[in-house]
C-alpha cells in the first residue's frame, strides 16, 4: 500500500507508546494523528468510528482499521517480518513468546498501570493519590517481578534469547514507573534491573521518548 | 510428538474451559490432569513449576510447557492449522481477529468474570454477593454488548464471517452468565443473542459441558 500508516493517539498514552515503539523497531514510517484526551476526543466521534471502545490508540493503513495496542503490534510484527527488528519468533518459540505477552497483559499491566495512574497521572491532573491502592499494588508488582527475576535468570529476554514483543509491550509502563518510588522494585532484582536497563535503552524507545519533547 | 497433550486444570475454570473447547474444535486428544483448586493445589508445587503465577490451566506436550489460556489456544490453533475447525485466519483477516481477541481479554472478560464471581462462584462457596459490584459491572457489560451488537450486525462472528478464537474465548464466561440474571443483557440484543445461541451450541462446547457431569 502506498498510503502512510496513521496512529491516532496521545504521546502520553502507554498503549499508544507500545505501537510507536513497535513501528520504530520495524523502521516503518507513520503519521501521528493527535487525539486530545483531556478534551475527551477519544470518547466522541469521529474517534469512536475508529475504536468503539473509546480508547487510544487506533491504527489506519489504507482500508485496514485496527484498535487494541497489542493487536496492532502483532499485525505490524507479523506483517512486516522482513523489516527492522524481528520481534516475533517461529513455531514453538512463538508459543513461549505468547505466554509472556499474555503475562504482560494479564499479570503485569493491570498492576503497573494502576501504580502509574496513582503516582504519575493523578498528580498530573491534580487528583489526590490513593496511598492504600499504591501499597496494595506495590505488593502485587513485587510478586510479579519475583517471577520475572526467575525467568530472566534463565533467558536474557522474557520470550527467549532475543528482544521480542513480549519485552517491548512492557517498556511504556516500566518507563513511567522508573520515575516513581516503584523504581526500587525493579532496581532490587538484579536480572530484572539489567533487563529494564537493556530494553529502555533501545534506539527505537529513545525515539518514542523524544516524541514527548 | 507421540506424547499426548496434557491440560492441568479444573473443569469449573473458565480459562481451562477455553483450552478444552479449543482442543475439541481441533479434534485433538488430550488428558485432563485435575488440579484441586479448593485445596489450593494451584498455589503450591508441583503446579507452580508449570505456571509460576499459580493459575490454571497449564499445558504440557512433550517438553513444551505453556500457561495463560489464550497463549495455549493460539498455539493449538496455529500449530494444528490442518486439523478440525480453522479458528484463525490468514494475513489482514488475522489482524481483525486479533482486535476482537484483545477486546475479549480487556473489555469483556474483566467484567464478565467479575459478574460470574459474584453470581456463580461466591454463592457456590457460601460467600455473600456484593450487589453494588453486580450493578456496576452489569452497566459496564451492557456498554460492551452494545458494541458487540453493532459489530455482529456487520459480520456473523466477531472476527469475521467464520467462527474463530475471537468467539471461542467468550464461550466459558457467557455460558456461566446465561445461568444468572445477566442473561437478560444478552437476550435483549438480537445479534448478540443469535451469536450466543450459535457459539454455545457447537458440538465441541457440548463436550466441555459434558466434562462437568
Amino acid at each position: 500500500m502506498a498510503e502512510i500508516m496513521k496512529v491516532h493517539g496521545s504521546v502520553l498514552s502507554t498503549a499508544a507508546q507500545r505501537v510507536f515503539a513497535c513501528l520504530y523497531e520495524k523502521e516503518l514510517e507513520f503519521e501521528l494523528i493527535p487525539v486530545n484526551m483531556a478534551a475527551g476526543e477519544h470518547k466522541k466521534e469521529p474517534f469512536l468510528a475508529l475504536n468503539p471502545f473509546g480508547q487510544v490508540p487506533a491504527f489506519e493503513h489504507g482500508d485496514l482499521k485496527l484498535f487494541e495496542s497489542r493487536a496492532i503490534t502483532q499485525h505490524i510484527a507479523h506483517g512486516y517480518a522482513d523489516k527492522g527488528t524481528p520481534l516475533v519468533l517461529p513455531g514453538k518459540q512463538m508459543a513461549i513468546l505468547s505466554v509472556w505477552m499474555e503475562a504482560e497483559a494479564h499479570q503485569f499491566d493491570p498492576v503497573a498501570s494502576k501504580l502509574n495512574w496513582e503516582l504519575i497521572f493523578k498528580p498530573m491532573f491534580g487528583i489526590p493519590t490513593d496511598n492504600a491502592a499504591v501499597e496494595e499494588n506495590e505488593a502485587k508488582l513485587g510478586k510479579v517481578l519475583d517471577i520475572y527475576e526467575s525467568r530472566l535468570a534463565q533467558s536474557k529476554y522474557l520470550g527467549g534469547d532475543i528482544f521480542t514483543l513480549a519485552d517491548l509491550h512492557h517498556i511504556p509502563n516500566i518507563s513511567y514507573a522508573m520515575r516513581t518510588q516503584v523504581k526500587k522494585l525493579f532496581d532490587s532484582r538484579p536480572h530484572v534491573s539489567a533487563w529494564v536497563a537493556d530494553i529502555t535503552s533501545r534506539p527505537a524507545w529513545s525515539k518514542v521518548v523524544a516524541m514527548n519533547k
